[in-house]
């Protein structure tokens, strides 16, 4: 094998995951060589790769402790994810001791905490509640859109479509997902949430991601889901949501939607410099 | 996180590739600690572990270079994997200075060799043509099997069932492979590959695996297709056949039907402590 000029031992990465959805970590800051599209398909591989929903790369900030970038295992960039956040903020926290850290991303600066029993928190930020803002194609309810069930439309840097149900085990995800995802009501497509309110006052939560189908889960579904069943009088503004991954806790602040929950790292490994030679 | 008593620093593994049919690969022959059911399960996992077709475990041998053993994602053992057993060949070749390697393993004793370019070729013993070997459930020709398309059974330590299309790439694969995997006929299954003499004389291959489904690639189904193209006379003794993963070439010798292709290493790894601790 041929080994790359610029990583003649291999590229060192991290492999992370919270509530199943997983992430390559490439902390960019220290090896001053930044992801490529080409790379992050590369890497986005599950089968002659590393394999990932995101790739967090991980650069210096002049106005925050560090700067993230999000990769889709497309080479397309992704403009912000929440687990993804919390996982390398996990990480970047335990590294430098601290118990915050501001990060600045494409969709602004986010603020992440450790809080109790390993949990990692993360202000999402403020949801989008305009119809041009989610968006939607024009004016109507957003708490009861034109659209079977009358569901609700949330922004949170992207859009969700969030529809209450008795029974969301019973709901067939996989059909009703893509219609709602290309209905003309969302020029920029959706996201589609299905929520159940259970007696215990938590939210059982399924969603259909936007490009990417039925997820184990999705940390902006689940602060859109918070602040709809808010709106709707189900909950108060604290909640807690079980994805198919695991339990979510969502905190609707006057500072932004707080988004808590467990990170886990993997593996560590160093990307083989064949693989990176065949890139150059 | 806490961390295991066995890994305080957690369990180095490699990842490998033959033709995107990706492995992982530990050495317990170092680590001194065994593979298990809960260990493969928790590792294939591609969200939340590694993620691999099939784990090569690295054992010392009594009577070869070493010993393979083969797991499967859902923690049950695999008999053989050619194209594993040729990753596993590349590296301790490589390791060990040689271009010759004997391993043992539950189907028996392989042999193992550089070839060019750096391809890795193996040995996978001879084809099994007896109707009570293969298995089928009943005496029939097994070069035209009572089905339809006439398809030919051949065993390589598992069953397969081979029919000559005029267009490969025209298969209703994931219709077709089911069926046929579960045919009667079958009493232990098999596996399904369909074919295409090609004018220049390679044969295209596509591949239903028993219980897999449609993979990139199958050492032993190629071996097998290998065999059936010969003996219903379209190729010689050896043939470069083209899967959905890439090329093979098989060449049916006297000691053995032997399996040439290329390996690649994409990363080295360490599984975290706090992922090995949650297994014990």
């Amino acid at each position: 094998m041929n080994s790359s000029p610029e990583f003649p031992a291999g590229l060192p990465f991290v492999k992370m995951h919270g509530l199943g959805n997983d992430f390559v970590v490439v902390d960019t800051a220290q090896s001053g060589v930044p992801v490529t599209p080409a790379l992050a398909r590369a890497v986005g591989d599950r089968h002659r790769g590393v394999g990932f929903d995101q790739l967090a790369e991980v650069l210096l900030s002049e106005r925050a402790d560090l700067k993230l970038l999000f990769w889709n295992s497309d080479g397309s960039r992704s403009g912000a994810c929440g687990n993804a956040t919390r996982c390398v903020a996990e990480r970047e926290m335990t590294a430098r001791g601290t118990d915050c850290l501001a990060i600045e991303t494409e969709r602004g600066l986010l603020t992440a905490r450790r809080g109790a029993e390993g949990m990692v928190s993360v202000n999402m930020g403020q949801p989008q509640l305009d119809w041009r803002d989610i968006p939607l194609a024009r004016d109507v309810d957003i708490m009861a859109l034109p659209l079977p069930g009358r569901p609700a439309a949330v922004g949170m840097g992207n859009p969700h479509c969030i529809t209450v149900v008795t029974d969301a085990e019973a709901v067939a995800l996989d059909v009703i997902g893509p219609k709602l995802e290309h209905d003309p009501l969302f020029p920029e497509r959706t996201n589609v949430e299905f929520i159940e309110h259970r007696k215990d006052g938590t939210l059982r939560m399924r969603v259909w991601e936007r490009g990417a189908g039925v997820t184990l889960a999705c940390g902006s579904g689940a602060c859109a889901v918070a602040v709809a069943a808010h709106k709707l009088g189900l909950t108060g503004r604290e909640v807690r949501i079980e994805l198919d991954g695991g339990w979510l806790t969502i905190d609707w602040r006057e500072d932004g939607v707080w988004m808590t929950g467990p990170t886990a790292e993997v593996f560590s490994g160093t990307l083989s410099p064949g693989l990176l030679a065949a890139l150059s």
